[in-house]
């Protein structure tokens, strides 16, 4: 495992505010707004749509399509299979957040069947999510013999080759891997996980990357690696989770070159 | 009437931050945001989901449930129903919000409904939506002959003994009463009034409350007095209704028990 | 083309928050919160209900309805075209938002139908939008002998024609016109290209000035200007674009007549 200064990450933030890339995002009710903002900060365009009537011309001028099935309703997952396809053919990576995987029936089976019947590219998550996905449990009460870490990343392991994509842990250190190759971030701060919705951002940001950059791996670490250190430079000017939330969106649009190499703390194995 | 410190509350606001209760929301689409921050700012965990097929399940995992029928349709109340029958059974309490009864046939009935389906814990709303739950008008125009604070607690016992279960009403003056005991807030700030969703804001910190506190009164008195409060603190930070908003979820994350004792102005009788 | 001061103006906003007017809105889920805020940082007062069975009553009780399309589905449009015909029987002004019209044929369809079925007085959007409901193309790419101004005023001209409204382009310039008079607002500022809804936020301006002046020409200017000159006022006490959204609050409660006079950039021809 070796510290590296991974230059890409810096490529991929000006290439996507360049290309400003449109994101097409069907996700939940409670942070649409926060989503299309902070993928409006990072440099590319969001745009909201789920009628089924609609979505496969929609997902056409994407970019790339952020799936997300917080606040979700057996229509919408119609709406993701039908954006999906018309995605996979036409070669439109797709990242998938599995928000309350586990929580109940509908949303742990709704994540089977994108999974199944979609190619995605990244799936993002918490462990407790992503576990849900391969059958394990996430939570770390009761298993003192290994590290919350190293539970983590067998999760993330064994979800990536399971599930046959990239696969996202966020958490206090988050892991990004392809069952090969994985990246340990810890770039991040306390308050992200203060705000609802820093992990749909996140996936955003995955979104965005995703649609400059096709290797899904290294697409998700530059995005979380940006996350993290928006996150750190926000906090010292904030008084709260309030102030926290406004400042996060500046520190992703004020992100630069500079920034992310003097900033990130990525190591890659 | 006397004053008193009411220690109690102070507690629970510790008792919330040791638990982290979870609040399932099924709430409208204008506020679902920010009340997930303020629910997160006490120090719960708040969850939102509407869909008929998900609901039972996971208000199961919940320590109190939050109705508010703003933005309501017909779909909605039948999974209101869902999750407030499965949260009678399981005795966890349920807070009522009657977003805009008395404005349409659609929501006066569908807060019948739900109240007269459902065991409810709380009622929180403004006089008016409380009035039209009752059948009387919480308008202050014409009734010169009483003050308004005296008509709202009129209105607001009224509406305790014939709905059976604890009313807030929230205004200049906040009152809650169970029919029996009255305590009267004269915590808040007038911009609270100025940013759309204080109010339904107020009723997910009331849901966080009782999900730490059995007695309804107790619980619902102690939630206003926190976001009356809170209010109070973060007037002075901002510079109108946009800054307010980003300071008060900054003043509900940093109080803490020395700000309760010192700042709550509550008469209960 | 002269430069005017537009005294009326300063009269709308003081009759806004005189009367404090009703503003239905059936919008998208992505910015509802922020037109709530924005209506009532003007000094009126929102209220979003799309419910079939609600949206007659509710809009009777409005001084203007607000109609936008993002993130639609048919059942909405459903929705939209009753409250609207409840609207125009009433003689209560109707604001349309084309959002994404030209992008998806729900929206471009859904669209034309409120044009055909409902008397509009207001159509705002973008150039691209506004040029989709025309069958021009908006997209200033390859047309290189008229300046991107006279292409926006020419658009707005023939839709104003066509559409037999009023019809606002925002963009760099904003323009309004009924076909025959016409006004250009240099007010504005970059940052409200930076984050989600300023459109949308400008077309709920729109409606509450509707709300207090008949003339819809005049309203939309009026609206127009307060929203640029709020942009202005919010830059420079911002550091990026969330803090630049708190801001843009603060800075359209805080509008006067003072700031009206002063900082109004606005031709009428």
């Amino acid at each position: 495992m070796e510290q590296t200064t991974m230059p890409y990450s810096v490529d991929l933030l000006l290439r996507i505010r360049e290309r400003k890339p449109l994101i097409h995002h069907i996700t939940n009710a409670v942070v649409m707004n926060d989503t299309a903002n902070i993928t409006l900060a990072i440099g590319a365009l969001p745009v909201m749509a789920h009628a089924l009537e609609e979505v496969e011309e929609m997902v056409s001028l994407a970019s790339a399509l952020v799936l997300n099935i917080g606040t979700l309703t057996p229509a919408q997952v119609e709406a993701m299979l039908r954006a999906g396809k018309r995605a996979n053919a036409r070669g439109i990576p797709i990242v998938l957040d599995p928000v309350g995987a586990g929580a109940t029936r509908l949303r742990t089976e709704a994540a089977h069947r994108l999974l199944a019947e979609l190619r995605i590219a990244v799936v993002r998550g918490n462990a407790a999510e992503i576990g849900a996905l391969i059958g394990v449990s996430g939570e770390t009460r009761g298993v003192e013999s290994i590290s919350v870490a190293e539970k983590h990343e067998a999760i993330a392991r064994r979800a990536a080759t399971e599930l046959r994509c990239v696969v996202a842990i966020t958490g206090v250190q988050d892991i990004v891997t392809d069952g090969i190759r994985q990246a340990l971030i810890d770039n991040g701060h306390p308050w992200l996980a203060s705000i609802t919705g820093s992990g749909c951002m996140a996936t955003s940001l995955v979104g965005a990357f995703l649609a400059v950059e096709p290797d899904a791996f290294t697409a998700a670490t530059a995005a979380l690696v940006a996350m993290g250190l928006a996150g750190e430079l926000a906090a010292p000017r904030a008084g709260g989770p309030g102030t926290f939330r406004s400042h996060l969106l500046d520190a992703v649009a004020n992100l630069d070159t500079s920034k992310l190499i003097q900033g990130q703390k990525v190591s890659i194995a």
